[in-house]
């Protein structure tokens, strides 16, 4: 009943949305295939988008003209600039969402673009003839053909929600599982793992006392995510910060002999750096307190997101432990916390498209290759989708490098590295970190989304102008001088060490206590010539004068390395020839299928004698 | 883990909304449990409320205080009086409504009343104890306290989906059905039946040519359902109309070996009014086509809601048929139409109160009653919060006369005769429906809500000083006249004929061509003296004016019943010693133990002798 489509997404999460926009934007017929219409791009946890890392993610895949950015401004409820204190590579945008609005403006935008259909049902089965993915087989019997297939199953793939000693099929709270898929693709051939993940429990935000609790406000001047002109809230909600206890410690233990996680009953590896509080007082058994999150989930509605308070224990130990974190005394809860126990496939069995190496033309994103965080999946969504369109019209692939974007980072580690723990992204994780900031990543990236027909041109011309004024203004600074008399005054307020002479512009900036709006106030004349330029301009020439020393330095480090990661490797390469290969190489090699030496070098069980070998080969 | 509640209510549909609601404005605290806070309030079917008869119940239940008429307000995307060309017991206001917004308004409603909580959970069980209900226990094995229990477990219980020869366990699309529970109220002695009802496909609005389908605009002057001050819609949109026609059907046909409701594989009776389409060609083979109503599912949204074309065929003959309908031709389905089975209990069970006659404070409101439709199944749970409060509080029974009201009908009907069919209410099931018309339900219904305690002294003096402004209009119009100077030219234009005399306003208000505003046109004093009242008030007096007499002679027939229904009858009434009673009438009174004679009177197998043998025992 069908017409064939270019591509199938399958599972309208963060992932799922993403791909099918992609696609469907690149020109490729898509039909978006979801389990619930009405629940398409939920925030199954928290109602955030961002922060350190994430933060930076998002505003790559914006660059590039994907919507969680945008979507994420349409729904802020709070923002903030985390770590504005630190180096510029380390500010996080991160907003506070009105989980209802961020599901309806993502529904809505799909709702526009022309090329992209959606269909309610669930994905029994891929079709796969000659080792091509060629459509899929839904719960209904229905056959819908396809050139590629894009899997973004999030939790849902045979998932089990934990609460206590309780087990409740289904893929999120209250809705169904899928089942079959999973099975099928293991008949394929492809290795499939356990995975948990969990979820706090959610407060009628009336029976809270706020008096007792920090107050946390987002930013006086709240920013955005996107660099198109979506705009800035004009109001935002408060949140607020309380903590556990000994006491709420002692009753959460109480729950530990009927605790899934401690009886043994979840198998799957969870998240390490988004534990659950049980795991965090056994874990951490000297700290006497944590830190709790107070997060409204709207404008509007009382409902409270309890962040920190991720659990899995019985429902009547969690309402007995929550009762007595200050402020929370009568707390009434809607639904308690869980955990849920859902299969991924390890992902060194993608390429770094994000295509399977065993099926051609199936491409997976998301949670379903073992990441977590909304941000990641909307990445590999992103990703796949251009990919999947790329790959069946036979143009050039998205492959992100590690020193221009996270969100190579964060498939170079997945495919190369693999993950046993469910994968969330960290500043840590990025080598090159200075050079991938939430500042730059429309330079970085848009006009490589403009290649391969993401963009538009006016949206480059921006970026373009925006590189150009910038370097304006930073000229300007290094040509134009400002006279003692102009700058002491301004110097002395801010305790820096007076000029003893005509000083550059330049290097007054680059005094760690000035920034640029004081070169304003000391010269009238640079203040009329700033005041042409917008605010990320500004911002852009600042960190320039403040920080290019360093970026210069990593970019040495970056070019240094350029050589191995520009290497290409025939993905048919036979390792096996090369016998002076160490065997364990020989075998990830084969596994892996790196692109690049670079790549290559990177695979756990691949040593530097190895990679020279290769080297040798090659040349 | 909980307190206990005064009030449990189950199921946070139109019935479980408006219970709760009712019985936390009453003072009771409540706990409303649903499976999925994510769907509260969900239109499950078309996204309108009101229309003939329907309307009148929403006004009803707004002039009580309810919420279902403010929440449609609230999300009207277009509203029309309908049958406005006829007398004004047959004007039915309808809108249609955002789907989303309906169900944000209500959840935030919810969220709003200070006596209401809520938890997500699927009740299992119903706590017994010496024959009343005490609780709930629910599927995480939680037991709840409370003092009474209020069922509204709409199409949830042991619900099976069918599309073609495919069955879906589920209570809705996408949502898991309940089960246990009504096993166990079997095994308490209650009967069980099995009814089921269906809805059509959602389209892709963008696939549909509406160039070649009938525009259907909503009143220029949009009305509203709350006599609250809610306001009107300030834009509406547009439907449109279209027809099947008999290549459709034919393709229809080639799906009926594969349908469900002829195969026998459904065993419920569906609605009778709201026929899926394969049963309206099967049913009416003599029609060459059918009304296809073209409805937006919001304001922004693109989904289509096709009105009339309700089926469980197989999906792909669902699509081909659809596509054969003029402007169809290249429809995109969002989701195949299907049909659902569930169990509910024939509602003889019930006392007028919709308390169950078996377990006492245990109460049944919504389709568990066999009935269909938002608007019933609101006002049943309207009644059902009340009385369920007032029954733990000793307190007055909300018990609403076939004479006053829709809803007093729609109770009586299902208690005194029960349904073998989803039982829908209509204008001809009211006998003294020109007494029970939506511009009066304030009138006839305030008063009484304002003695429960469910709405304010102020919204009572509202509806005192619309009667006593409404009096005094007509009396203006009853002492004061117009000349024939004035008056002709205006008749003249209206084709009525001219007055030979100075003429009371009342008297030419009287003919049928002319309006008030006609009046006002042709005389300044009046024009001046109606431009004090307000609309609502204006049409009261109008409609006072031209059909009172007709009001007058449907009062007096009222009134020479009202001995027979004011007669109270025992409700532990031995009608067993009576052997004067024919077998079938001891039964069935026994059976519905009705609480007066008039209510007797309905039973069907109770004769005028049986109640001429009861009068003369009771006298």
């Amino acid at each position: 009943m069908f017409k064939k489509y270019n591509i199938i997404v399958v599972g309208a999460g963060h992932a799922g949305c993403e791909a099918a926009a992609a696609a469907a934007n690149l020109g490729s017929s898509v039909l978006l295939i979801t389990m619930n219409m009405g629940v398409i791009a939920q925030m199954s946890c928290n109602p955030a988008i961002g922060g350190v890392a994430k933060g930076q993610i998002v505003r790559e895949i914006d660059a590039m003209g994907g919507y969680t950015g945008i979507i994420a401004d349409k729904s802020t409820i709070q923002f903030r600039m985390l770590n504005k204190s630190k180096g510029p590579a380390m500010w996080s945008p991160r907003s506070q969402n009105d989980r209802m609005r961020f599901a309806e403006e993502w529904r809505l935008t799909l709702e526009s673009l022309p090329n992209l259909d959606m269909w309610q049902d669930t994905v029994k089965e891929i079709i796969v003839e000659g080792g091509k993915a060629k459509g899929v087989i839904t719960s209904l019997g229905i056959r819908i053909e396809s050139d590629a297939v894009v899997l973004t199953n999030g939790t849902f793939l045979n998932g089990i929600i934990h609460i206590g000693e309780k087990k409740i099929g289904g893929g999120r709270t209250a809705e169904k599982a899928a089942t079959g898929l999973t099975e099928q693709l293991v008949s394929l051939g492809f290795e499939s793992g356990r995975m948990k993940t969990g979820t706090p429990p959610r407060i009628d935000g009336r029976s809270l006392n706020y008096s007792v609790m920090e107050e946390q406000w987002g930013d006086e001047n709240p920013g955005r995510f996107s660099y198109t002109n979506v705009g800035v809230p004009s109001e935002q909600r408060c949140c607020w910060i309380t903590y556990t206890n000994d006491k709420v410690h002692d009753v959460l233990k109480t729950g530990f002999d009927r605790s899934p996680m401690f009886t043994g009953r979840i198998k799957g590896l969870g998240p390490r750096y988004c534990p659950s509080i049980e795991d965090k007082i056994n874990r951490f058994a000297e700290r006497d307190r944590h830190q709790i999150f107070v997060e409204p989930e709207g404008f509007k509605t009382v409902e409270i997101y309890v962040n920190g308070f991720s659990t899995s224990l019985p429902e009547d130990v969690q309402l007995k432990a929550l009762q007595l974190i200050p402020g929370f005394e009568n707390a009434k809860m809607y639904r308690p916390g869980y955990a849920i126990e859902y299969d991924f496939f390890p992902p060194m069995q993608l390429d770094l498209t994000l295509e399977t190496q065993r099926i051609k033309h199936l491409f997976f994103a998301g949670q379903i290759n073992g990441t977590t965080g909304y941000e990641e999946a909307a990445a590999q969504g992103f990703v796949a989708g251009v990919n999947a369109h790329q790959r069946i019209t036979d143009q050039h692939e998205l492959l992100l490098k590690r020193s221009e974007s996270y969100i190579g980072v964060l498939i170079d580690d997945l495919v190369t590295k693999g993950t046993e723990e469910p994968y969330r992204m960290f500043t840590s994780r990025a080598e090159h970190r200075l050079l991938l900031r939430q500042d730059n990543a429309d330079v970085r990236l848009t006009p490589l989304a403009y290649k391969l027909g993401l963009v538009s041109e006016e949206r480059l011309d921006l970026v373009n102008k925006k590189i150009r004024n910038a370097d304006l203004l930073v000229s300007y600074m290094r040509e134009h001088s400002v006279s003692t008399d102009q700058m002491n005054p301004v110097l002395l307020e801010l305790g820096s060490s007076e000029l003893a002479q005509k000083t550059r512009l330049f290097s007054v900036l680059s005094r760690p206590q000035v920034n640029i709006l004081d070169l304003a106030k000391a010269s009238v004349e640079f203040s009329t010539f700033l005041n042409t330029f917008d605010a990320d301009t500004i911002e852009q020439a600042e960190i320039k004068v403040k920080y290019d020393s360093y970026f210069e330095k990593e970019m040495e480090i970056v070019n240094k390395m350029k050589k191995m990661e520009d290497k290409e490797i025939n993905p048919d390469f036979d390792y096996k020839s090369l016998s002076s290969l160490s065997i364990e190489a020989r075998e990830k090699l084969l596994k892996v299928k790196p692109r690049t030496l670079g790549q290559a070098s990177r695979i756990s069980g691949v040593s530097p004698s190895d990679i020279s070998v290769l080297m040798v080969h090659m040349s």
